[in-house]
């Protein structure tokens, strides 16, 4: 069946009916002029968005739509994350063409429904157009307690980089879907697992001075934490955690491996700083909890010192700020 | 200057400098994962979210950007003065070509911030990415005490049915744009006013059980509003107030006038339900506070009586839903 077939209203049901719910109660959801809620009384709201694009941000011959569903809900849920909190309410306005088939739109609310239930998050609304192409934008609101709040400009002159589990991954999932090569690890591209559970733990335990998600490469997120924070930065290249199958993809298509893991874009892993002696316990936690490693891939140094990075020869360059930039950078 | 030239991050610094503020404190906005903010304490949440895409919901032949940013904005201020809100901050996700005019961006923005002056909206967010054609996602946060809530659904036998302003001036106002017709009023289409002072006054008053705003038409609306309150309703066609370009457009055109009323969108009225002995007073306080007027243009009946409209000639008929309908109309 095609859309035009069930009409905005008939889509709109059929959506809504899919819908799961966490029990999170809503005043009004879907069907009035605007979804009315219980505010957050006593903690921080958070706020953010994300407009994902078919042909710049995803292609329907390599993402499913179940896929496509999930990750735009998911780079989202990452922001959240980033804060140090938890996400609770999301808005899903979505375009796509009048001939595209329903089975596509209720594939797609599929992905972003398992990605919510993963994560807690109730999906309360939105808006339906149609469109030359597939348009996603989504609109995610959370919460954190004002103590467990943090932003990128908190990092002090002698704490430590950090990051969780590993990157370069998405970057070569891409390589993967594009280049069609016969590695593993492509899911590392199509579904990022954000890291909320992961950002609690480090913002409740007091410890954490700064935080930003890594969307658009270790190099670029490093950059905007030293901008907020009026510091400079030590990155050790050699002590970047790759993701598995970066090694392979970097040999099958002649890229240094660190460019993926510098430059690439869409690991969604957590960058934070901390003091140094704070990492063995905050490793451990991570390890207990969450199951997920903690690097130390650098240091926070005065601003007078810049950004650079220190190659595996032990020789200290200027790290570039460039990574995934829209209007500059092709697909 | 194009908008590749000035690059993702240099376009987000420029837009952010131009956004006027209301003073309306944020704890953080654009610049850092999400926006933080204090949440609306001991009220209730609004949110609206719209999707305007060029070519679907406006044309940059017959539109400005000025005035693609103030109605994308204007669209969702709407909604929430249809619960008897007021807005608070928005979060624009932009899309547009790479080659796309910064001076283009610059007047959408401008069109948006006026608008956010007009109504005390603060932009504190939002996403920028390059896309095939003109997208505009505005997500709109508001709120209202609990007391003031007005729902879709609380509509009761016997109340009247009353309408804000003018309708099918919008309309009007897109035959004049879109076939060039010398008469006044397009500006209705363009740069409509949303109805928050209104609505405001309307829910504070304690006397109004329902109300929607409208966008798709006012069959469509009279329609929401008895499904969701479980009622009929009857409608009177020569009650309807028709917006002064109304009348010349039709002739024009040789188009009912009344259909571009009942089945024209966009004028983002306001449609409610009350008391019919409460509406002289109603309207006497919208005159004096808004020097806006109020017309009764119908009353809630049994839902076994259905929703129908007495014409001029005073024949019962149904009164089909049909209004703007995305996928099943054209453009």
């Amino acid at each position: 069946m095609l859309v035009k077939e069930l009409g905005e209203f008939g889509l709109i049901k059929r959506l809504s009916a899919g819908i799961v719910s966490t029990g999170r109660p809503v005043i009004a959801g879907i069907g009035d002029d605007c979804a009315a809620l219980y505010p957050p009384e006593g903690k921080v709201q958070l706020v953010t968005t994300d407009m994902l694009v078919e042909g710049v941000h995803f292609r329907t011959s390599t993402a499913t739509p179940f896929q496509i569903g999930w990750k735009s809900l998911a780079v989202n849920v990452s922001d959240i994350a980033a804060m140090g909190g938890e996400p609770t309410y999301a808005f899903v306005s979505i375009g796509f063409p009048r001939d595209a088939k329903v089975e596509f739109v209720d594939e797609l609310y599929s992905g972003m429904s398992k990605m919510a239930e993963a994560c807690s998050v109730d999906i309360v609304g939105g808006d339906t157009v149609s469109a030359p192409q597939v348009i996603v934008n989504i609109v995610l609101l959370g919460e954190v307690e004002a103590e467990n709040l943090v932003l990128r400009s908190g990092a002090r002159i002698g704490d430590a980089l950090v990051v969780t589990g590993e990157l370069g991954g998405s970057d070569a999932g891409l390589a993967i879907l594009e280049h069609d090569l016969p590695i593993e690890g492509k899911e590392r591209h199509l579904m990022p697992a954000p890291r909320v559970r992961e950002g609690r733990l480090l913002a409740r335990s007091g410890y954490v001075t700064s935080m930003i998600d890594i969307s658009d490469g270790l190099a670029s997120e490093v950059h905007h934490i030293c901008e907020m924070s009026g510091t400079g930065a030590e990155v050790y290249m050699d002590k970047i955690p790759l993701a598995d199958n970066v090694q392979k993809v970097a040999e099958n298509t002649g890229r240094d491996p660190y460019d993926l893991a510098l430059y690439g874009g869409e690991d969604y892993e957590l960058l934070f700083t901390c003091k140094p002696d704070k990492v063995p316990l905050l490793s451990e936690e991570m390890q207990k909890e969450c199951v997920t490693s903690l690097t130390t891939v650098g240091r926070i140094v005065d601003i007078s010192n810049s950004i650079i990075i220190e190659d595996e020869s032990g020789r200290s360059v200027s790290l570039t700020p460039r990574g995934y930039n829209h209007f500059t950078s092709a697909i």
